[in-house]
């Protein structure tokens, strides 16, 4: 054996064993969203801040540094380059932030999150103020701590979430975008009938929830073997490691179309957890290059699959087979205009495809203000209602309390500020994902008809989910779609979709 | 704050850390055992190995050394002096065992068990053999380094599970027990009735199982804002942290009063976790000073009161109400006959009461002839067979193959030596409790007529589970009874039981 294959065969073990750990933190985190008992919550956080603490230490270990110098002195393959270069940048980040600070923010955070969950169940912002702010000035520490290159701490920010965005090429882009949603959103609200949700009246038991969500997960490619499906307030998806990628549905999702949606995105995150490839696993290869491409896959299931006509023509007899009774006598038609039914209100999670993009926009506004330090954290609850009336500019979407406005979301609380853009970079990137398979492949209406799924999948294995995080976001999306990131294929669909569903609005 | 306050803090503050890692390796085996996805189990076992390699080394960091002499050497009320003494035990063991033991152990812990699984699928012993015998070297290894007076490495592992018990001691006590068991075993075998199961056509679906473990839960007294119960293949409990005690109970047992006995000795274990005083949680007086005194909680709600006519009296209309049709002929007599039927045979876990330290002592001959290079790993197999038939004196509980033999326990494949005589102590320390129980208060079917656990949980919260590892099973048994572990006890009430249900077997 070579001395630089001991040394590589090294630094695999120790870039294991953080992915190890990644892995425990994973785990630890489905625990306390599906099974956790009550009382144990508090000791959660306080195992999870340990592992993250552990995990700092084997990250910022002299000697991992001492082996990607010598490994990255030498000339390299593209993997092996690329492993190098992401546990590099993983490590050097590490590095900025000492221990010390890790384990405030984590306690920090700790804090918050029950502050945010008392202030709900008060209906008080004010419980919620004080650990914000002690929150964000340890969130601005850390940034500053990130800084490279950039003299903004946003951008140290979104850098971790979607790496190589700056706020300076975000926010036109966002403001765009939201520039051509909004009349988009007039005219199809002028033009739809007035009851927001004609179909909310549908409702199934949990035993059906539970059997769709099986037979949808599996139709659509999601390996069982590999993973699991159980259930939580919030859904999520979470790799517990290479083999354990496990998704959540809503426990609280009444409305069976709807709650296809709901699985339908998990999965589409499932997907691309599972679809990285074999050789990666085990390395830093197997991750998405950016939370806006993992967010895009899991869109493009959502709003470009199980919102789509053709799907429901095969999904809406499986509904029906196991809700029975009351979705007896709805059409494919109805079911679909239901789940394109367009109606803003103060909810994200609630936003129909035309206000999403809003809804973030106002994020961006709020989280950047309350980072520069313009925005004190006690005048969040009026910036919040000002900036979404301001931003739909339609005054029916002001929150009626603080649940639906500036409590709404649980991000700020876990310190997670610079994500919410990424839920904008997902729907961009979904739209020119699909943009790019009608291209090459022909109408994606033809290639899901039947109820196969297996070209699409396909399609994205080669192109998006076995690329792992061998490049960049970026790259990827080029090369996937021979574009950089644009708004303009996601407005094209969504133009395309509601003249479609809406003939009499007037679509421009 | 005076040093010695800062001091203890620290200490405090490692300690929680090295309990907090404890409660990640249990949450880590938990989800193995119930809920990890097929594909996944091999990464389980490196997660577990990393953990505990993390916790190893936060044991031995010398500066845990330092706070424990320095504040050992002042003067310390009880509490403090007892956690000092089980720190600074733990910390010795961890010392005296370097890291790449621990983790050539893991490794090879995990290859045993994996070779155990296909030998018992191919039923096919040369499969496990290599295996074992390369883990056997390793168990030797850590034992000799564990030596601390004695110069047998048996005593280092049974230190380990028992503190403080020797072969020296444990040979005649077990050898003693067996003596007094064996015609006990004969008079009643040949006054009962031959068929060894009458009622083993019983069966309930997994629903009702479900159900009744958690009815029965309740009742006894488990707290499940603290807890959970879930299914896995062999039932268990874990401490997943100060408020969190996981049992399992048994996917495959059918017969429902059978499966009254798994869920009440498992409640048992988590009772007794449950029940460590609020002030020692988040130190290492929050456990059982040895497996044996925690093998007692699960053996006294198991055979104590959940094989006791009164308890049938209450609880089986609560099966016949969940289960249905199946029990409705079945009366109290015959159910408590069904549970207390001895039928000796070739397995353990399905071992009557009067058995199971004959199987105990079979293990303790083969296991301490491994050690100690009498036996070799290929003669297991026949060595089983001599042993089991020679230790019963009876030729019908030879086994009919090693599934039923030497590959029908998962112990060794751990590398646990020295855990099959906690067993042993387990029945012993629950039959000096109750008989203590009945001196102080009264016959134990008063206290438990009616359906009522209280009168018999508080007694055992206040003897046993709220002094947690504030001192030794030893003196915890002797505070408790007024007497040393013994057998006799345990041979009383045996010989009591079995001649109330057989009037006519020649028991003395």
């Amino acid at each position: 054996v070579s001395d630089f294959d001991r040394e590589w065969d090294e630094l695999r073990a120790r870039m294991r064993e953080v992915l190890d750990l990644d892995a425990v933190v994973a785990l630890l985190g489905w625990d306390e969203e599906t099974y956790l008992p009550p009382a144990a919550h508090p000791d959660r956080g306080r195992q999870v801040a340990l592992v993250e603490a552990l995990r700092h230490r084997l990250l910022v270990a002299p000697r991992l540094g001492e082996l990607l110098d010598e490994i990255g002195a030498r000339p390299l393959d593209e993997e092996r380059a690329a492993i190098v270069a992401r546990l590099g940048r993983r490590r050097e980040r590490a590095v900025r932030v000492p221990e010390p600070l890790v384990r405030a923010l984590a306690e920090a955070r700790s804090a918050a999150l029950d502050a945010w969950g008392y202030a709900r169940e008060e209906l008080d912002f004010g419980l919620f103020a004080p650990r914000l702010r002690a929150l964000l000035d340890l969130v601005r520490e850390r940034a500053h701590a990130l800084l490279d290159g950039s003299s903004d701490p946003y951008d140290a920010l979104l850098d971790e979430h979607e790496p190589g965005l700056t706020r300076a090429a975000l926010e036109p882009l966002l403001v765009g975008l939201c520039d051509g949603l909004r009349p988009l959103l007039a005219a199809v609200a002028e033009a739809a009938p007035a009851e927001p949700r004609p179909l909310a009246h549908l409702h199934a038991p949990v035993e059906a929830h539970a059997r769709l969500s099986r037979r949808l997960l599996e139709q659509l490619g999601f390996d069982f073997a590999r993973g699991r499906n159980d259930r939580s307030t919030h859904p999520f998806t979470l790799q517990c490691g290479p083999h354990d990628v496990r998704l959540t549905t809503r426990v609280s999702v009444d409305d069976p179309l709807l709650a296809t949606l709901t699985a339908a995105h998990e999965c589409g995150h499932a997907l691309y957890d599972q679809g990285f490839a074999p050789a990666h696993l085990g390395t830093v290869l197997a991750e998405a290059p950016s939370i806006g491409m993992h967010e895009a896959q899991a869109r493009l299931w959502e709003n470009h699959v199980a919102r789509r006509r053709v799907f429901w023509e095969r999904w809406l007899p499986v509904v029906r087979e196991e809700v029975g009774g009351a979705l007896a006598g709805i059409s494919v038609d109805e079911a679909h205009r239901h789940l394109n039914a367009v109606a803003p209100g103060p909810v994200r999670v609630q936003a129909d495809e035309l206000s999403y993009d809003l809804h973030v926009l106002v994020r961006y506004r709020l989280e950047t203000a309350l980072l520069d330090g313009d925005l004190p954290v006690e005048e969040l609850p009026g910036a919040w209602r000002e900036t979404l009336v301001a931003t739909f500019d339609r005054a029916e979407v002001a929150p009626r309390d603080d649940l639906e406005g500036c409590l709404q979301d649980v991000h700020w609380a876990l310190g997670e500020l610079g994500y919410f853009p990424t839920y904008t970079v997902g729907n961009l990137y979904a739209a020119q994902l699909v943009a790019a398979f009608e291209r090459a492949e022909g109408p994606l209406d033809a290639a899901l008809a039947g109820g196969r799924f297996d070209r699409l999948l396909e399609w994205l294995r080669e192109r998006v989910h076995r690329r792992g995080h061998l490049e960049s976001a970026e790259d990827t999306i080029r090369r996937a779609t021979g574009a950089a990131l644009s708004a303009a294929p996601y407005l094209d669909y969504l133009r395309r979709k509601y003249a479609e569903l809406y003939p009499t609005a007037a679509i421009r």
